[in-house]
């Protein structure tokens, strides 16, 4: 297969009648997925989503890097969004920011949701509707959009023609038989557009390293049916704020059992709210009720939907868990349903969760003991299927980390595609599909783009650097104050210190030291700052490193006064 | 069944003929197990592990609170090491500074483990080497050991006997019925204990969780074998340092494959030595090589068997996959096989790692992938076995977060243990058995020991929370310096700043907010240097919390000179 070169270099122009494909995001990481397509001077963004901070310490969110299209953002036709979730959205309100008038292709779903979101950010985007087995033209840019499953409903692949060639691109899915809301991915639009010829398949990585089929949605009924037949008290169920079909199942198993829900945490009621309004939550009657009126009910007709399942700090489940939420307090007999995978990172944080829980009293069903939740994503043995069915010309596997990208290509492989025609690229990494075949040219700068509190872009890596030392070692300040004229200590050394030895008595040894070292300058005639900062510098230093074998961030300060 | 009262008190003094055990470590998080038995005024200790941070910055370990026993270590008769795990022995040279004496006992293996790791703290202990099968009368302690099997040789349960009752614990187990190494957990001793009568039954509670038994540890054979057979280049296997067994498959496999093998990391080395040393790792004839040696073969005859399978960034699997190791260079066609659990919390580290590799070159087989790896602990199906064969008077959960303890109590309970028998304790609850009734009768001062750097105990919580500030937010320091007489400023504001913000731009805009508001104070007659600070906290924190919603640490100092 081909890797990505170390060496990459700028790419060369793009030959005329040549299709360049540049991913910004979403390769070599699950998340920010961003793939920008251009032919004949014109180009189409396919998502455009967030991806969530991992050893980014007080980082918010990491965004694609516009850099790439940021003076070429007249050429840009659309960005079409292939479904609803963060990590394919999320950026949108930071490219729009840019330019707020570039149109926004999406099913009903996927633009309610973004709008909504824009709201926020006080945006009104211009919006194209489209549906599965529908076309658009956009610019250069013909569309097929075709019907693919996933963990949110009305999801889209998008098989885009041009002149150039033809990209088949899957964004997320997976290949349940039997979907709860029917809506199963189009193989036969996968054939038809494998029939007129797709040069290069974009498809989901996520899940290519996982042997056989992703379990179906349905299978996690008994699971459910089991906590409403057996839970004493209220049900409390967190899953994903976006997964309607999951709370479809949770409303109508309420119903069954003469249960009312409450919807608990922002963006779990504002996603409902839009799921419903649109028909893609079917509510049964009088089943739904304000959770400022639960108290009208007993314990046991209660179910409440809750953010939090990744034990996010400030989410609502959270907060019952550490006993700290305004309204709802867990007690015994209350049943905990932990609808949702474990992200990666998140492990820690989620079983402080259940433990919080479990410690109030509540039994905690989750992914550890139950079967409670499926991947949105396909498996190995479904992506076999699509590459048998699509037989395209080139694979370019996209969502997903190295490994992700690896355990894809080699599918493709399996299933007869030559390895020289499936390309491993990165973000930044240029794929131009020329007569046919598709090989990557080259590479653009592509870096993290970090939000940071109403700060975009500003924080970079040496402030990371910065931040992982102060929160492993803390930090010392020193400061002296010279006589502006005579250039002699009038005060200091002042020591402060966070983070590390907060104890005075480490510094009434290093103090000494210190002075002594002050002095030794002074009789040298050091009069430099720098230099003089190093001087303290390497006092301090020595003593912390040597003695307490710590490295705290020491800063030196020498004022003249 | 009995829970910790949030409202525990100091315990009673112990009634007379009456049993108290006291866990300081290891209930309510996995790891740091140490738990303290008391009989006529003389104590036990059951193994003094440490734990490893989570969401604790630069802390390098955690220890059990030796608080409880500070003062009454000429009361201690021996400290009894199930195994040779860190989390039951790492700490016991902590312990021993206090007092160096204190006899520890312990199978030949687990002896030999901790007597390396005392060398290095410059400790020459006093040991009593057990056997399965064996007994002891450790003072008021008659104590039987009983073999049981898991993750490391030679590892043993302890039955307790006391005038005041009987209690078994079994430390970590699991019931492997064909070992590799033949040896099983010998349910015919636990059966003889029950026939006794075993008052307490203190049993690891890492796996309750888990439906039905775990898996035997030959099943990792085909993997390890599939490996061996499809390997073109170098093998390099990264395993837990102290998994002899797992090691043992390996030799044999090289052996078998006329592969060369050499240990890598240096944990790798002293335990390996010592297992082999001791006879518990059988090294095949002209199998072993020193790492030096190795250029001396294809790379088709190596096998490295090497640390840091958690993603551990200094160990030597990290370095490789890093590119930074200074002899060994990952390429295609080396294949890595990482055969070890996935330690909650160790995700995104060794994710990092597999992506690492891969993008050398290498085939990386894991547990996401393979079955590579199989738990050390019993499983619930496994330990209703032991409740069914124990049948205790009593239950005391022990090894595990409180989810584990409740699932533990869950399965005693469902063997018929009357509920109020099980008793789910934690770090610090004080458990007394009395007549044959165990019960929850207070708690003891427990906190968490820090190890940071050569410092011990002296970081705190305030600490940690001030390193994680820092973390997310990184500081401002703002200094005024002020004439001693006049009160005047003669120098400042001068701003410095680490992980916030580092560009100046924005110090451009709060540097006038600043002046004005020191110039205020002035006018007012601020001159108490508290106040002061307070002038300068409110007017940066007002702007970055306003203006940039961020919360960095805030540090004003007013020098008089």
């Amino acid at each position: 297969m081909s890797h990505p070169h170390p060496e990459l270099e700028e790419p060369p122009a793009l030959p005329k009648g040549g299709v360049r494909v540049v991913p910004l995001g979403g390769l070599g990481e699950v998340g920010r997925n961003m793939t920008v397509v251009e032919y004949d001077g014109r180009l189409l963004v396919v998502d455009c989503g967030v991806l969530f901070p991992e050893d980014h310490p007080g980082v918010d969110l990491i965004l694609p890097d516009f850099d790439y299209i940021a003076d070429r953002l007249d050429d840009i036709e659309a960005i079409v969004l292939t479904h609803g979730h963060e990590d394919h959205i999320g950026a949108v309100p930071y490219l729009l920011r840019l330019k707020p008038d570039i149109p926004l292709v999406g099913s009903t779903l996927t633009l309610a949701l973004i709008e909504a979101k824009l709201k926020e950010h006080r945006i009104k985007p211009y919006t194209l509707a489209v549906k599965e087995g529908g076309n658009e033209k956009l610019g250069a840019f013909d569309c097929d959009f075709i019907a693919v499953n996933h963990s949110i409903p009305d999801a889209l692949a998008v098989f885009v023609k041009t002149g150039g060639g033809n990209l088949l691109i899957t964004g997320d899915f997976k290949m349940d038989q039997l979907p709860l809301d029917g809506r199963i991915t189009d193989l036969r639009a996968f054939a038809k557009a494998g029939e007129e010829g797709v040069d290069l398949f974009l498809t989901d990585s996520t899940n290519a390293e996982v042997p056989g089929f992703t379990t179906p949605e349905r299978n996690i009924a008994p699971a459910i049916e089991r906590v409403f037949q057996q839970a004493e008290r209220r049900i409390i169920v967190a899953c994903f704020s976006s997964h309607v079909h999951r709370v479809q199942q949770v409303l109508d198993a309420a119903a069954a059992h003469g249960r009312k829900v409450a919807f608990v945490g922002r963006s779990m009621l504002r996603n409902m709210g839009i799921a419903a309004e649109l028909g893609y939550l079917h509510v049964p009657d009088r089943v739904l009720v304000d959770l400022k009126k639960i108290d009208k009910f007993a314990d046991n007709q209660i179910v409440l939907v809750s953010t939090g399942s990744q034990g996010e700090p400030m989410a609502a489940l959270s907060r019952m868990a550490a006993g700290d939420h305004n309204t709802i307090e867990i007690g015994p007999g209350d049943t905990v349903l932990m609808a949702s995978s474990l992200i990666p990172g998140n492990e820690n944080a989620v079983y402080r969760v259940i433990n919080g829980l479990m410690r109030r009293g509540a039994s905690v069903i989750h992914k550890g003991n139950a079967l409670v939740h499926v991947s949105g994503h396909a498996s190995a043995g479904e992506l076999l299927y699509c590459y048998n069915i699509v037989r395209p010309r080139n694979v370019m596997p996209i969502h997903g980390e190295w490994r992700h990208l690896v355990a894809n290509g080699d599918l493709a492989v399996a299933t007869g595609v030559p390895a020289e025609r499936v390309l491993l690229a990165e973000d930044g990494v240029v794929v131009d599909l020329v007569d046919g075949r598709a090989r990557i040219v080259g590479a653009v700068p592509c870096g993290y783009v970090y939000v940071d509190g109403s700060l975009v872009g500003t924080t970079d890596e040496t402030m990371l650097k910065d931040r992982r030392i102060l929160r492993d070692e803390g930090f010392v300040t020193i400061i002296v104050v010279r006589d502006a004229d005579t250039g002699k200590i009038v005060s200091g050394p002042e020591i402060q210190t966070r983070g590390f030895a907060e104890d005075d008595e480490v510094f009434d040894k290093v103090r000494p030291k210190l002075e002594a070292a002050l002095e030794e300058a002074r009789e040298k005639g050091i009069s430099d700052t720098y230099q003089l900062q190093q001087v303290i510098r390497r006092a301090v230093g020595g003593f912390v490193g040597g003695k307490l074998r710590r490295r705290p961030m020491i800063i030196p300060i020498v004022i003249d006064a």
